[in-house]
């Protein structure tokens, strides 16, 4: 197999992962590793310190380098190494979502022009193997929906909050003690982590380019204890669900926000940090991928495997992989989330008075609503009662206008959550 | 693209469902199709019949043709055809577990030799992407285990047997009215299929060639409604699972059988004919893989997925790819069943005598045999009971010497089951 010379950009867990399994691949040398802090003291055994710098340039211009393994994260200054690497002729291994979601086509229609290739498996889901599957072995498929579970925080904090009754706020706080949140956690409990991960699953899967902006992103901040004991009542486990599907006239429905997902779905029962991705096709059928999402090692596991494809086909061709050409020039049409149709849970905190449910009954009706089930849930110190409508499925629009005149009787307190319902 | 043509052998469930899955993938033009009866009525619109053929060497021996569909099943004639094909020349993309596990390693001596391609992702579980991920983009792994349910016929009927409490006679006679078992069900229930595909999963995943003589298996004939519903209340449910491992001293463990899995397992929550791999690596960690591991369009999704990176991998290369060469030159040295260590759940049936538990114990004890839990489930008209005994971890010679020890005394009138744990 043809000895590829490397350089890694980055050298946080991802990069250290990736050094250390590359001892035991030696198809792969390294060549060059760019570390923010040359003097900082590494947890990694044997290290030759010549190998570092705290120039990426000194990587992406380096003539011996022939791939650049980005693993530091975020759009700058990695855009402009990246482009400069390929511009140099350089193939790329990298795991970097946000950059990929924001500015991957700018990315894949140079690397076209330049004749290089760019592998990213880690970039979605970790360990579990999603991208070069839907490239290769899938891709006689339509796909036409996928639903996920892409950021173990997240994941982490809700299984938390069903398993042990925890607020949000205590459940957060516990994954940043274990290390599974950071401390600024906007990224993963606001759905940034996961939108740009279904941007580039989605573009990949409906071949279509999917613009980050126009995903609808809701994060998991105001789900309180008291909708995850009534989601557990009413058979649901409340998960951060990325989805993406092709609707009928061609349109594209991509978004992130939280959701009550009945109990036997498979994606019910993806705890703790793990990830996990349904996917429907045509001939394939329904698959669930489910496996680590993040962390040194399955992370690893996708660059070097990515790194290790590319020694592979080098080996064979000096042409790049028609699977690895990104570049989709059709734009989707993505809707907006108020065109969007789901079943509703929605968590009403209301007078104790008889008149309330005829009223919910009303308002629903009206705005072309069909209930479910309606549940009240408790009556508070205040003589307020917690009541709780599952809704069939019906329009986001009609919904959120339901709400609104809900919020007109006085006997509507407050519309304490609206969340969707994924049977 | 390269456009390749193609000649399919056998025009069954699979080869028709490849051929309409076909006709929206233009990359791949099909020559000749080979039928056991030319005049019989096919459920399949504007076939030209000038395609069919009854003799499947025009295929193998029509120089037009690049790669050969062999969806037929079965070792003969399948295997003389396939050889005649890799001689003159033509790739192979296959769904035959059964000649895999059986000459497969000759059929890849022979395609090195010839410098042609064998793919076979649907080989093993149907639409799920499982052989080219191994071989590519998880290929920085060392795989230690797999455990996988890899048969959809005895899935669907335990499902059953645990979802209505039927006997395993009714259950089969179910499955066999709505198609999921054939009207001879050996190769499914007595366990052949799923060692055909642990066969061929293992030796990719292990790197080491695994005989299919070597390979335990044990059905599903004999699990009784009285099993299943030990294994509900214990918290199990009962699965047959295809298990792979390596063991610290490199030796393989393979084998099918049946085994109580624990409800929190993900493969306890694989129901129906859906079929699941559990694969677990270093770097990866554990990953499961779930979906439809049979019928026309799951099955298609791979023959034709593999027809497609082959097109797609002659256009930029004469070469085959590394990833596709599968002959293994190392020979797995498999472990006998006597020499695996499980936990075990033992059904006795004895005397209602308060001396039993304590004989039982005894027994276990003198064998090196630690009980975790023992309990009588019932007392029979005939005044014996029924107990069930689930071990902690121990080595199988030792509980086939514990059982033919307790058998031994009056007071065991018989042992009803042996099964293995999953926890």
């Amino acid at each position: 197999m043809k000895k590829l010379q490397a350089g890694i950009i980055g050298f946080g867990t991802v990069g250290t992962g990736v050094y250390k399994v590359l001892q035991s691949h030696k198809e792969i040398e390294i060549k060059k590793i760019a570390v923010k802090n040359i003097n900082k003291k590494r947890n990694i055994e044997n290290i030759d310190t010549s190998l570092l710098t705290d120039n990426a340039f000194d990587i992406v211009n380096n003539p011996d380098i022939d791939v650049v393994i980005e693993v530091a994260g975020g759009v700058n200054p990695a855009f402009e190494l990246l482009t400069t690497a390929i511009n140099n002729g350089k193939h790329i291994v990298t795991a970097n979502k946000e950059l990929l979601a924001k500015r991957g086509n700018e990315l894949f229609q140079l690397a076209k022009e330049k004749n290089v290739i760019i592998l990213y498996e880690a970039a979605v889901a970790g360990g579990i193997p999603i991208i070069m599957p839907i490239k290769t072995i899938l891709c006689a498929n339509k796909i036409s929906k996928i639903a996920a579970i892409l950021n173990g925080t997240t994941n982490y904090i809700l299984t938390k909050m069903h398993e042990q009754n925890l607020s949000y706020e205590t459940a957060l706080k516990q994954a940043q003690e274990l290390g599974y949140a950071e401390t600024d956690p906007t990224g993963d409990v606001e759905g940034f982590d996961a939108a740009y991960k279904i941007a580039v699953l989605s573009t990949i899967s409906f071949n279509k380019k999917v613009s980050i902006d126009k995903i609808y992103r809701e994060g998991i901040t105001k789900i309180t204890a008291h909708d995850i004991k009534a989601a557990e009542d009413l058979g649901y486990r409340i998960k951060l669900i990325a989805l993406g599907q092709v609707l009928d006239d061609g349109s594209i429905d991509v978004r992130v926000h939280p959701m009550l997902v009945a109990k036997k779905h498979l994606l019910a029962k993806v705890n703790n940090a793990t990830n996990s991705i349904m996917l429907k096709g045509y001939p394939v059928g329904e698959l669930v991928l489910t496996g680590p999402g993040a962390g040194a090692e399955p992370t690893a596991s996708s660059v070097v495997g990515d790194l290790l494809v590319l020694a592979s086909e080098l080996e064979t061709s000096d042409k790049p992989l028609p699977q690895s050409i990104c570049h989709h020039t059709e734009i989707a049409n993505q809707i907006d989330i108020g065109d969007t149709y789901n079943e509703y849970y929605i968590a009403i905190n209301a007078s104790n008075n008889p008149g309330v449910i005829g009223l919910i009954g009303t308002v629903c009706g009206n705005n072309n609503i069909n209930i479910s089930t309606i549940m009240q849930k408790g009556i508070n110190e205040d003589n307020t009662a917690e009541i709780v409508v599952i809704t069939e499925l019906s329009k986001e629009s009609d919904v959120q206008n339901a709400l609104k005149d809900l919020l007109k009787s006085e006997k509507i307190k407050n519309i304490d959550n609206l969340l969707r319902v994924m049977n």
